[in-house]
């Protein structure tokens, strides 16, 4: 393929996706089918069908549940790939109010034989009444039912639902088709709580988590002699930093440069989850440098394999976590391939720090505003007060604020600062130094310290952290991409992934929620302590 | 790799199984070591182990006891690589008795926490009272609590082995470790019925069934241009027609031939299954023709694909059938491949045949003398007597018996002659043609009558028949090696795969035991009746 049908088929096909879809973000119901057209070829034959049908769309539900109902009936050993071609296919042609009433059938008629269960119950606690609870080696038969029952009873909890998925998973296309129904189910239940439909998602996400696992998937290194439907993929979802032309993808898989994806043998040609590398010689501040400023240094110079992005593809696959093994067979590869490389970093985006700290400075200064007259040693209660700066950079926003943004308190002048059109207090190089040294330690203090069932509030945060990584240093204007202002404030993160250390963090973080961090970033927080101490 | 060294090669490890390994038969426990050295780097590595450690198997055996409990019992997000190598490197080090006591302890030490299932009994029964066996769409919050019972009643139905099974498929190597594992089970349960030991079985065939489903498996077209590793698997595993030479291997993959396998991409390297194509102008009667007899034909001229070879290369999924898809995907692609074949046969032995003759000669013969002076008729009660030859065979037999062999009546001259050393009666042109339309007659009734359980006594016929396939042909001295005459008296018989019949003849022998076979065929059995009427 030349370039130039190249370029046309990436320009043609760059960014299908809304702006808005981020990382493990869904594709709403209706995009599917615009989105991956060529996802599988049910895909693009039902847009035809879709078409041919507008006018007959119950009799064309109908089918569909129909051909469901067969797929999940017929017996084992019947060949169904017919039948399961026909449900996808139909599946595909239906609109967002047909799918759901489908899978809420599903979920609702095709869950557990709950007169079997309780059958089945009854004869354990029929033959586990005695000897169950310390089943001795004596008397094989009585063992032998024993086990037969607790299986039949394991299969019994099975619910119906569970041959459709399997037989799906059995059929070419069908995990790609599952993870498509399984994107629809959640953008289902994001918008209603219908527990069946949840019972039902976390079922699927069991299996496909099974289906899934690391030892089904290939590594595959990236790179611009694979073929262009697959680099369109990267492009399509690349989802940290959009890929703006031919150059720029080209560049990411050049000298200097990796790029590795898993891809399932079922799901040909589209890596499930990529990241992109870069081989510096020290861990990178900013990414514009990594994509932009720097040129390439020759890879046998480069200390530091520096993962800048990492991508997920398959909104349906939320909730499995594949990057964590992906980064870790590629730490080992990069390793053996260059033991020269000592530090493996990344440099991500805090994806959620500006959306808590806005909510963080309105009820704040709200508070700060109706508790005017209290002094600050008056806040206890549920909703306690309390000034989100230092006094010194309280002061020094106040005096700057007049010439730019108006409010009652600081608060209100960084909140009505970082709201305001376009970003413009980036722009001021006055605002930018009055606002430094405030957004970095706020931002320290959300990535150590804000906490969700005692994980990370920052989704990105929780990401390395579980996987064993550790926060190393936060950059000031490392990303000044409107994106990337408008996420943090143009602040990224460097994590640092010790080999030696990773399974001891992880662990950490697993049990206790503890986050290790760089004395750097302690201090950012609280510069008069020791920070091991304060950590957690 | 030149062909000398890989002719060096071949020898080395040509036919390193016994000679009695047949399809799917089990390698003997200490075999394993032996037979897959490089099977694993566990396994080379366990070895050396095994010769150092040979004064301390008790020690040994607690650590590698040790090593088991704590893969278990660690943590999901501890990374566990390093106690999983432990296990599997322990577990090679050991000799049969201790494997046996440790898979003992597996069983029976880590399976079901009882008390947590009989609490979670307690609390579905008491949740289910009244409303679950209607559950409305009423109240989210009670059906939430009634879901989240079930999951956890699933989830503790099973065993904590469980735990094992899916770290160990999630690690490098694991998925090959537990085929090993199982083949080792399989030994222990066909010598000891031991109730929870038949319990893990079942269990692990399931998983290793769900993460082998043939959507993980990658069909591979196997070539001379594979790495020798591989053709040396296939040498080493090539259960139906040993190959005997370099040139017979090369003759396999070359022009009119082709060969298949599924291949995991976490067992690299080695096919889990592969089988043997060759490409005709008709369904070939004999062996010899396929594999020495006849030079290959222009592949343009084919009218048929003769699937005359596949074998399983794991003892340890035994009962999980991949060559049921491999079999159609072949097809399919055949198909796709050169539109001008339009036959889809096998030349299949009969690996039962001459076995169970032996026993009904033997008990009928028996049966014979006991009951010289009873007419037929009187041959009612359960053990009745029936006299396995026609009147004419019996005449012809008797007239021939007095040259070459003792007996009192037809069955006892037969059975003397079939376990005569050396095949003798194969070797006397007199011989082979009395004995021809007995063999020939009592082969078609072995294949279409002979039953266990519904479905076919030959294992062979059982899997092509489950498959959709009917039996076509038996061909007389069709296979004359000595294992062909000591099977089904070299009798062989084709198999064929109707394209649009496979769905329906599948779901027939599925459902009924119907056995589908060709007009010739029946008339061996019955030849004064119309065929169908009777198949059955």
């Amino acid at each position: 393929m030349n370039k130039r049908s190249l370029a046309i088929l990436l320009r043609a096909r760059m960014r299908p996706n809304n702006n808005n879809s981020t990382k493990l973000a869904l594709s709403p119901l209706t995009n599917e089918m615009q989105s991956n057209p060529q996802s599988n070829q049910s895909g693009s034959r039902a847009t035809q069908h879709a078409s041919q049908n507008r006018q007959k769309p119950q009799r064309e539900f109908e089918h569909v549940r129909e051909s469901m109902s067969l797929a999940i009936s017929m017996n084992k050993t019947e060949v169904i790939d017919s039948v399961l071609n026909d449900f996808s296919e139909g599946y595909f042609s239906l609109y967002y109010e047909n799918r759901r009433r489908l899978l809420l059938e599903l979920a609702k008629e095709y869950d557990l034989n709950r007169a079997q269960v309780r059958e089945l119950i009854k004869q354990y606690l029929g033959v586990s009444g005695e000897e169950a609870h310390s089943p001795g080696p004596e008397d094989e038969g009585v063992l032998a039912s024993f086990f037969r029952i607790e299986r039949n009873l394991r299969h019994a909890l099975k619910p119906k639902y569970e041959a459709l998925f399997e037989r799906l998973n059995m059929h070419p296309g069908g995990l790609k088709f599952l993870t498509i129904l399984r994107a629809d189910i959640l953008s289902i239940i994001a918008e209603e709580n219908i527990a069946s439909l949840r019972a039902l998602d976390s079922y699927l996400k069991e299996k496909l988590g099974t289906w899934l696992s690391p030892a089904a998937l290939e590594l595959h290194q990236i790179t611009w002699d694979d073929p262009a439907s697959l680099l369109e993929k990267i492009v399509a979802y690349e989802a940290v930093h959009p890929i703006s032309n031919l150059l720029d993808l080209k560049r990411r898989l050049g000298v200097g440069r990796r790029c590795f994806g898993y891809l399932h043998p079922a799901i040909p040609g589209e890596p499930l989850i990529f990241i992109e590398v870069a081989l510096l010689k020290n861990v990178a501040e900013t990414i514009q440098e990594v994509l932009w400023d720097d040129p390439p240094i020759p890879e046998s110079e480069a200390t530091c394999a520096l993962f800048y992005s990492i991508s997920s593809t398959q909104p349906g696959l939320a909730g499995i976590n594949l990057g964590k093994f992906l980064i870790k067979r590629v730490i080992t590869l990069v390793k053996k391939d260059m033991p020269h490389i000592s530090t493996f970093a990344t440099l991500s985006p805090i994806p959620g720090y500006i959306q808590w700290l806005l909510s963080k400075l309105a009820s704040q200064s709200k508070l700060a505003e109706d508790d005017k007259s209290h002094s600050s040693a008056d806040t206890s209660g549920s909703t306690f007060w309390e000034n989100l700066f230092e006094p010194e950079e309280e002061k020094a926003i106040m005096d700057i604020s007049e010439e730019v943004a108006a409010g009652k308190n600081g608060m209100e002048v960084m909140l009505n600062l970082l709201t305001s059109s376009n970003q413009e207090w980036s722009k001021s190089a006055e605002l930018l130094s009055v606002l430094k040294t405030p957004l970095l330690r706020l931002c320290a203090r959300y990535l150590l310290q804000e906490k969700k069932r005692g994980k990370a509030l920052d989704s990105v945060a929780n990401f390395h952290l579980q996987n064993g990584a550790m926060v190393e240093r936060i950059n000031w204007m490392a990303d000044k991409s409107e994106k990337g202002l408008h996420q943090s404030a143009g602040i990224m993160v460097n994590y640092v992934y010790r080999l030696e250390k990773i399974e001891e963090y992880a662990q950490a973080y697993f049990s206790s929620g503890h986050i290790h961090a760089s004395d750097e970033i302690h201090r950012h927080v609280e510069p008069w302590k020791k920070p091991e101490a304060t950590a957690n």
